[in-house]
């Protein structure tokens, strides 16, 4: 194998821009006139999906999947969920799933069969690293022989990233560089398989915060990917998600910035408030946030 | 509420004794006479853990499903997985289910609503801390509203547990101490709500490794209850465990040791080498792998 899905989402990215839809799509984020049209609550999510995905075009490099919401739903979620990453698939646009899984040895296995082939086969998963990096071999093995991708939680974007992620080492540095340690170790084994040009298919979740630190992390891990939550409605702003696209690059994820668009677009007034809109409508005003998004982000990053 | 589900755990395991059945049920711990027999490998799972369940009579205090299994069988192995939840439930046994979820914000409320209530409901669930504290709250307002109960991952048993949860920290001690006091900090909180006879509703993974840090680990958070992997096919000891069941007390896990017992009964070697044996059979012998572990575990816990 030539190349591998990080290095597949890394030119999608350079081709559509660098924005990941994140279809975090909880039924509360429809309209309750567009929710009550639909049997299920699943059934209504994964048409807002599909409206969303058939009509992307090249507004975004890339979609993330967050299953916490799916399986919210029970069996009925799961199952939209694993339609809705049918579709992308159909749509050969890069899916990454937000999993957030991360267990040891048999058991990290069954995790790297579940999301890498079956019902739920996606392309690239995020991955919590916390139990040690034993539990990242299960994965990266699948990195190895089927080309997928791993984002492993460098990073976040909450407060609570100080409590540990954030902690001083006696040896110096802070927790989180053992992780980065770790990535570039992993860089590197796959630069000789993979070839120089491509980057690591372990990528890593890069919260956009603050500029200083987004600058230094970028410096510091050249050949990996970043997945960069934080943006819009987290409250990240384009600039430090731009100094974050530097070097190997990155995909810039909003989720409810776009799946809630309808609740702010002053051309659907009227509609929203009569609670007459269709979905067509709310997927429209997705569609048009995803727009304004990628340009907001291709703008910042013209003018680092 | 004056109670909630892990103090239900902890009576149970004071009642039927310390063991956990692990069902961690690949169907390749099944023998392929046995796994043929079904339609699907998730029917041959459900039918395998219905047959434990229904013949678990006081071999042990509670039962921990392992998401993982059941998710590399999409699904299908879902459906299992929620029938085995409702199984457990009917037979009032308590529940642990091992899913270390873990995000942020609405994201962690959208896993806490999707296993604390519908389709996948049970008792307890275990927890990875890792983004930090704010990401347990979603988890501990159920804790507090619906008496539900976590177990969060506080020294896990495999080896790559010194690379991030052991890691000595520049204002002493280890990153794991913080998890710790955090868990202290919320068996206060939780002590002047449900009272000081209740164990916290938050408990700990912590697992069975050696024996000096098992009684450091057991004095330095009275209140919580143990959740103790590590014992049997991973390699633990009784002693050590039996040293984890202080206090507030504890259940040790043990999966494969049970699910995969048929595989080492002498008294199956004819029909195992004849490839003539039945569920049953199988069932049977986890059963009594069940009563030795149980046996195994009080006799360390007397010798103490």
């Amino acid at each position: 194998m030539n190349t591998h899905q990080m290095q597949r989402l890394r030119e999608s990215c350079a081709k559509n821009g660098p924005l990941c839809v994140g279809l975090d799509t909880d039924p509360s984020y429809l309209p309750p006139e567009v929710l009550s049209r639909f049997a299920t609550p699943a059934d209504a999510v994964f048409a807002y999906n599909s409206e969303i995905i058939n009509n992307l075009g090249d507004a975004a490099g890339c979609c993330k999947v967050q299953i916490a919401y799916y399986e919210a739903m029970g069996l009925a979620g799961l199952a939209a969920y694993a339609k809705t990453l049918a579709l992308l698939r159909e749509k050969n646009i890069p899916i990454i799933s937000d999993v957030k899984r991360g267990d040891i040895a048999d058991t990290a296995k069954a995790y790297a069969r579940a999301h890498f082939s079956g019902d739920f086969e996606t392309d690239i998963i995020t991955v919590n690293p916390y139990m040690g990096f034993d539990t990242l071999e299960p994965f990266t093995a699948w990195c190895a022989e089927s080309g997928k991708g791993i984002f492993v939680l460098l990073r976040t974007s909450n407060k609570g990233m100080n409590d540990l992620e954030n902690s001083a080492l006696a040896a110096g540095g802070v927790l989180l560089d053992k992780v980065g340690a770790e990535l570039n170790r992993l860089a590197s084994l796959f630069a000789s398989q993979y070839g120089a040009d491509c980057c690591s298919p372990v990528g890593a979740v890069v919260g956009c915060t603050e500029e200083e630190n987004a600058r230094a992390l970028r410096d510091r891990y050249p050949n990996v990917f970043f997945l960069i939550p934080g943006y819009g409605a987290q409250g990240g702003q384009a600039r430090i998600a731009a100094t974050l696209l530097g070097k190997a690059g990155g995909t810039v994820n909003s989720s409810r910035g776009i799946l809630c668009a309808w609740k702010k677009d002053s051309a659907l007034d009227a509609k929203r408030s009569d609670g007459a809109l269709t979905l067509v409508e709310v997927a429209e005003a997705a569609i048009k946030a995803a727009r304004e998004a990628k340009a907001d982000l291709l703008r910042a990053k013209a003018e680092l």
